[in-house]
């Protein structure tokens, strides 16, 4: 006998997540009730992952169910807000229970890290892919933009850019490689680590942030004209992982840093006053100065030579 | 050129629904941005409908945009919560845009009439599929829940039931109508009217309430579970409608409005003492009294024969 609607979310994501004391009404209901903290502004986002489009098909569900809470952890880093709360929408086109458990569990080890309560949702019938919802907080009036940056702000980017684009790419058997670098980069691409505490420590320093998830040049060119400036920034500062540029080689690298989706890294201005602080800031991974924001709309690339169709990222309805 | 990803959402999905003053940053960010109402809870509420499993695969988009929103903003009159913010996840095959067009129409149309505001989402390429996530809020400790029902409550309906289920069967060629029945039933498959006024009106009322999805019998039987209750119900109470009879049937009506689906009404409880209070709500639609609950656990129908089966409902993974 298949498993019932009922039964599975039961038994898959009934009191997942973490423990939360303003969780008035969880999984089960019509709707769930939540109390968030006073003093606060809610920051919502919504993101949906399908199979053969943002991972391939017989990813594990563990994969799965970690990208789907990773990725709106993201946004919300982006935000500097303090996730709390998350809704499932789950559609698979059967209960299959070794595959459940695993999704279930991705999802749940991550959100327990992050202090997520699993709250609700929907599961459903049909073609496999998750949208979940997540939301958190800020104190009022301290959400970090994409709209913000002034000529002059410094450009910041966290870790290294390229590298889920190099695992995608090993996946996918258009890139070799070994050992430590192998591993390092498929980890990168299959479970991406939100910037959840940097986002957090950014409040009341960044003039403007945005989450690199479709590709470094794509993201800034969104960040530039959501605050009407441009950006000069050298590719010779741009962040690349050892293990990317022993893999790819440096042309390869340089090209994946720039263009390649799912690094899930912070991209944010801050005044050349804040330099300071945020070289102190106690943030892993480390902190790369790209360049300078301009006055002048467009972004320059200075350094190696970079083709002009590297300042296009990945759109969903293009590609 | 096709539609870019950014296009698609500025063309068909920014400045949706109402336009609120508490909507501190909408469509377009990494994230939404809100200020619920002081001393309110948040009510959360996330429903996928699936082409071919929730709507026929030829369903203009104005009736897939409508029914998406429709279904959370009965989730949330289910817990007598205001609705107000909504976040849309639109996967779809490709960028057709006089489907989007209707689709935006439909959803933007109902939005706008309670005051939901669309705030953030993300669309992606994809077989055709809405999650959408509602948010809405209850005074502090006022939200209805499933759970609550006491043996002697009365147990009320609003509305007629079955209805949809008609008119999805003269959409499948199953059930033959004409006129004004035939209008009738498909309007009430194809938009379906939340109860939003009536699930405010029902705070510090009703013991306990579910709006009915799945259709009655499987509702009824949720609500007794959630309870740890039974009921005792006539079937000669069933609100039917004319118009499902004519083209039904008596039999036929009967078992569609214990068993069929998305008839969207709400299902409530509530003592004795309330029934002039009940019976005064100025609410369209009429509401009926059914029964009552009993201190033992199971549905019981008195009146016409009803089969077992008709006690079970719909389930995504069983049927």
């Amino acid at each position: 006998m298949p498993l019932g609607e009922f039964e599975l979310i039961e038994r898959f994501f009934a009191n997942r997540g973490a423990t939360r004391g303003d969780v008035r009404l969880a999984v089960g209901d019509d709707a769930a009730i939540i109390a968030p903290p006073a003093g606060t502004e809610l920051v919502l986002a919504l993101d949906t992952i399908v199979s053969g489009v943002h991972f391939p098909p017989d990813t594990s569900g563990r994969f799965v169910g970690h990208r789907a809470l990773a990725v709106n952890l993201s946004d919300l880093a982006a935000m500097g807000a303090t996730p709390a709360w998350a809704l499932l929408g789950l559609t698979l086109p059967a209960a299959d229970e070794n595959w459940l458990g695993d999704f279930a569990a991705g999802l749940d080890g991550l959100a327990k890290r992050f202090g997520v309560a699993l709250v609700g949702g929907d599961t459903t019938r049909g073609p496999l892919a998750v949208s979940l919802t997540l939301a958190g907080w800020v104190p009022t009036g301290q959400a970090l933009r994409r709209a913000g940056a002034r000529a002059g702000d410094e450009v910041w980017i966290s870790g290294t850019v390229g590298d889920a684009g190099g695992g995608l790419a090993i996946l996918q058997g258009r890139l070799d490689a070994d050992g430590a670098a192998r591993e390092q980069l498929l980890q990168r691409f299959l479970l991406p680590e939100p910037r959840t505490s940097l986002g957090q420590a950014l409040r009341g320093v960044a003039t403007a942030c945005i989450d690199v998830s479709d590709g470094l040049a794509a993201d800034l060119g969104r960040l530039c004209a959501a605050g009407g400036v441009g950006a000069v920034l050298e590719t010779g500062r741009l962040p690349l992982s050892a293990a990317l540029v022993a893999a790819a080689g440096a042309d390869a690298a340089l090209r994946l840093g720039l263009a390649a989706g799912d690094d899930y890294e912070l991209l944010f201005t801050a005044p050349p006053a804040a330099r300071r602080l945020i070289e102190a800031l106690d943030s892993v991974p480390r902190l790369s100065r790209l360049g300078a924001i301009s006055a002048t709309p467009g972004v320059q690339w200075q350094g190696a030579t970079v083709e002009r169709d590297l300042a296009h990222g990945f759109d969903h309805f293009r590609n």
